[in-house]
């Protein structure tokens, strides 16, 4: 089973592979999509589409799994990230790949053990549970979290 | 100068297509791409990327416009409505087409006069200023009115 974690936001999309075989994770691939603050909104959605497309395509996930939103205090915030989240949706929806939202505690909960944990307790729980990986940064680590939340959710 | 305008939500997309000559417009087309309720959003988010990126083929705008978002009250259905707009957004971007975001205040006032019109004013207006067009809905009469701001704006 291939899962696909995606960590969606307008200037910079994290993503990450898994695999899971039974109680099993291995990591497969991740990295980070930044987009040009400076280009048009419509070509930075435009970017992040086709990007999620072409991982699809090049690693044929079972399952995608993505952080449920946090609707911020700033609209403004939460209208660029649900843009971004749709346009990435979208490109999912084209391949297919069934979709699943993880709540941010609950995949806290999955990696750390409580889903109160700091980021740094994340990213150092990711070095244990997919050893060898090399992970492009903060957003990527984020969707490898979610990839595993999403392992443990099948399991 | 062909444009699209386009009134995007997740469960009905609206869009209509005009022609501006100098201070002369007429209609082209204009429909509604409504999306199954029951299907995965990433989908429905799917459907409406397609069907945009079809109309852009199809009818090769030369900008397209788009209401700038109204952020409602309730925070889910924001959501939504920038979820189906980023989906729409990107397939404007994947097109290279210029996209221009406007007040729904200047919108009616563009169609009716004044920034305070009833939607059934806005409606009447479009039947004068587009004559002989069939408005296929709400949403595509939206979307038609927003084509017509984006003329005037750029007029």
């Amino acid at each position: 089973m291939i899962i696909l974690g995606l960590d969606p936001s307008l200037s910079c999309t994290g993503w990450g592979v898994i695999r899971s075989e039974g109680s099993r994770l291995s990591h497969v691939a991740n990295g980070q999509v930044p987009t040009d603050a400076k280009a048009p909104i419509a070509q930075r959605l435009h970017r992040l589409h086709d990007a999620v497309a072409a991982l699809i395509t090049t690693y044929a996930p079972d399952r995608v799994g993505i952080e449920e939103v946090f609707v911020n205090k700033n609209p403004q915030s939460t209208l660029k990230l649900a843009q971004a989240r749709g346009a990435v949706l979208a490109a999912c929806g084209g391949a297919g790949v069934p979709v699943r939202e993880h709540a941010a505690r609950l995949v806290k909960k999955a990696v750390v053990g409580t889903g109160a944990a700091e980021k740094a307790q994340v990213q150092a729980m990711l070095k244990i549970l997919l050893p060898g990986a090399d992970v492009a940064g903060a957003d990527a680590a984020d969707a490898l979290a979610v990839a595993i939340a999403d392992a443990h959710q099948a399991g």
